[in-house]
């Protein structure tokens, strides 16, 4: 057999040497371009060939002998393993040369693949769902990471449930703020409001249960449905977000199967509207009379300029149906990765478990970082100021809409918080939100959070993360985009 | 009706006055405490009765007002508004004042419920799988750290499949230390091991399809294949790992049905073994042909004493029905909650949407961090030293053994790494691992990791996080607590 030239092979500085031969050799073989019987150079010529030392050349073929890719018959040489291609008939020119089709995935797999890959939110101006990343007080965050970032303790486990003084401190805000009936016992800490969903879908829902959701809604809960592949059951909004009537009224075809129901009842995603206390009643009644589980995504009920959110659903009685839920991302911001879930006590050693099998625990420095935020009252007095300043940011966003595009634009000022939906009729609006985005604005289309033909066109504009000249600036070229079709 | 004593309401110096009074009077009127119909006192007597500002007592019964709780009658006062109790008859009595009987569960969180709650990894001496936390180079780490920790653009989203930085930098490191064949684009960051072999599962597998697993083998991936509702096939260890004849000779019922297989080629655990390279191919060959997916989990295969692991099974061949995956839970330490997979292109897109659905991404500054870790060699001079390391406290703890518990331990040598497997035949391992527990020390029992009945019992000790003195220490206690049977 002839042997390939070794004196081609490129060595760089990076790495030992004996790694890099280690790796040609061991490709060399598999690809078949050395042969099994081949007989290998003496160590001596090798090293010379290669310009590296002997004793890494000998090293390398005891490490592939002992692999069995080679073997030393003695007086003779090394030569390639015969095993090898006798076990596996022909196989450096047949299978392992080409591509191998690759086995069929699962069903959901195969649906997953026919949908489009979402884009991911880039950090621009008016970007949806970002808070003013610039306002958030590094300073006393990175004061309290140093008091924690040295203790050894947090770099292991603590268990999935999530960092205990997090939970504690959690409840308390929770308790006060929200109106939420909790014990650090029902907090399980998530990564992010994305696995909080998933999480429920995995187990409340069987595949292909019915689950009624608000229309237009939040598509990330409806990603996460599908992904259970549930039936989703859309219902319109009424004044005040989902519209609570239609429901309890059985003029949704379907509602009454429902075996979940997924709300935002304090600041309804994308519109606004805060369901009053009576609604929420109803729809208590209704779901405990129907069997539904209701899961209350507490959206952005920090952010009210008009009104404080009313107190949650979830603890409008001992114990309720309600999973509640909430995330930090923007409370605090995207990247952190946390998010909550509050579950009936009964319910919490089944999402510990569930959560252990799909992803483990979240950092602990984070967890206890956070911890230390929200129990030294900074998390309370950010949310204050950034109402604050998203309130005046919000006016002068208003103030520019209606100075400028008046004519065309009907802003839905109930959404308001970190967003503004604005109508805008007779548009393309996916086409309008890529054209802005040309521009270097991000944007939502009002379209793409209706689940069947949509009954309104526009964006969901993302102002607190924007600055004065980027909504002034941002404004214009919006204004330039838009063609009046009346 | 009669109206509650307000001065019983205690006020605390946390929170608003505002914020208080109105929780306390909304929690009055859904607990029926305060019913419908009610004439609340007048403002100012009210303000008196409570020791607060009448400002303060408008603000919350104007809040109230407005969110349907109150109504108020001019000329008459202000009452408990009758809308709520006409809707929903009966309510504060019947249900809301007692507990709601919650809807059922999925049938996968029904089995769920029936397992029970596994403790998660306290860091004790001789817990396995905790790396030595104190060796981690923090000083390294965290001036890296200060380097990305105020850039704003890592606090906001990425994108599901992982920062590009530090995709780019551990394909190289897994090209060139683990023979991997991949491109940033083929690696999805997960949230540790557990997230990566959650994904495979939902991605490659339906309910119920059947999966080959190492008997005995690695929890975690069972249970995440359990979380599938798939039917799990053991497949017994050779003295290289898993048992590859048994398979490829159809000696193993079913398996040949497998739709997936599990397996830690580079060390097989717990109990060590490195699948030699002949049994590779015939592994690969064999799942091309019954189109099975492979699963490598390439644990531990940084911590090898006697040979260097050999190269991935998934860089074996060009295109490989392999799905590569690893975490930075040893190498680094378990806290950061960082794993990756390295997929077929053609499936890249796919894990990427169901890691969306899932959990979302990563948190950037950790991800950022670990790239430069890894780029700037660091990654690499810290392997190296914790192997060192580790083999010095392997070899230390072996002594221990041999001097100590002779008799009645036998070590498992192949399996070290960053455990020992210790096989003490004829002994309760469940029992001995709790008593051992109760001393201060952690151990997993090797029983535990079998699927089906044992054929060994000992116990898995992890030596990496132990001072010299903890495992004298811990060897003495272990001693007494091993009663020989014969």
């Amino acid at each position: 057999m002839e042997v390939p030239s070794f004196s081609s092979l490129e060595f760089n500085q990076n790495r030992s040497l004996q790694e890099q031969l280690q790796q040609y050799l061991t490709e060399w073989i598999c690809s078949g371009r050395l042969v099994s019987g081949t007989r290998l150079p003496a160590s001596r010529r090798l090293a010379l060939e290669l310009g590296i030392s002997r004793n890494t050349v000998t090293t390398v073929l005891e490490q592939l002998r002992s692999e069995g890719f080679l073997e030393s018959m003695p007086g003779k040489g090394v030569f390639v393993s015969a095993v090898l291609p006798k076990d596996i008939k022909g196989l450096p020119q047949v299978r392992w040369t080409k591509k191998i089709p690759l086995p069929a995935l699962s069903d959901f797999g195969e649906a997953l693949n026919q949908t489009p890959l979402s884009e991911h939110s880039q950090i621009l101006p008016f970007t949806p769902g970002m808070p003013d990343l610039a306002a958030f007080p590094k300073k006393t965050w990175l004061q309290i990471q140093r008091r924690h970032q040295d203790r050894i303790p947090l770099m292991g486990y603590q268990g999935g449930q999530g960092y205990t003084p997090l939970r504690e401190s959690l409840s308390e805000y929770l308790r006060l703020s929200r109106g939420v009936r909790c014990t650090p016992e029902q907090i399980i800490i998530t990564q992010g409001a994305q696995q909080a969903i998933s999480l429920c879908a995995q187990i409340l829902l069987n595949e292909g249960d019915p689950v009624l959701v608000e229309n237009p809604g939040y598509i990330g809960a409806r990603k996460a449905f599908q992904a259970r592949r549930s039936e989703l059951i859309p219902c319109p909004l009424g004044a005040n977000g989902i519209d609570v009537d239609l429901i309890c009224n059985d003029k949704i075809k379907n509602a009454h199967k429902a075996k979940l129901m997924y709300i935002t009842p304090s600041h309804q995603y994308p519109l606004g509207g805060i369901l009053t206390a009576a609604q929420r009643l109803k729809l208590l009644d209704w779901a405990s009379t129907k069997n539904t589980w209701l899961i209350e995504d507490d959206y952005d009920s920090e952010f009210h300029f008009y009104h404080k959110p009313i107190a949650s659903l979830q603890g409008m009685a001992e114990q309720t149906p309600v999973i509640y839920m909430g995330s930090f991302s923007k409370t605090l911001f995207p990247a952190l990765r946390l998010g909550y879930l509050v579950v009936p006590e009964a319910l919490a050693k089944v999402f510990i478990k569930a959560k252990s099998f799909m992803g483990g625990e979240s950092p602990l420095l984070t967890q206890a970082v956070v911890a230390d935020f929200i129990n030294e009252g900074h998390f309370v007095r950010h949310l204050r100021r950034m109402r604050l300043l998203y309130q005046d940011k919000w006016q002068h966003l208003n103030t520019l809409l209606s100075d400028e595009l008046s004519e065309n634009v009907k802003p839905i000022a109930q959404s308001a918080g970190m967003h503004l939906a604005i109508e805008i009729p007779y548009v393309n609006d996916s086409k309008l939100k890529e054209a802005f985005n040309l521009k270097g604005y991000g944007s939502s289309a009002l379209s793409s959070y209706f689940l069947d033909k949509p009954s309104k066109s526009g964006l969901v504009l993302g102002f607190a993360n924007t600055t004065m000249a980027q909504r002034e600036e941002g404004i214009r070229v919006l204004k330039s985009l838009i063609k009046p079709v009346k």
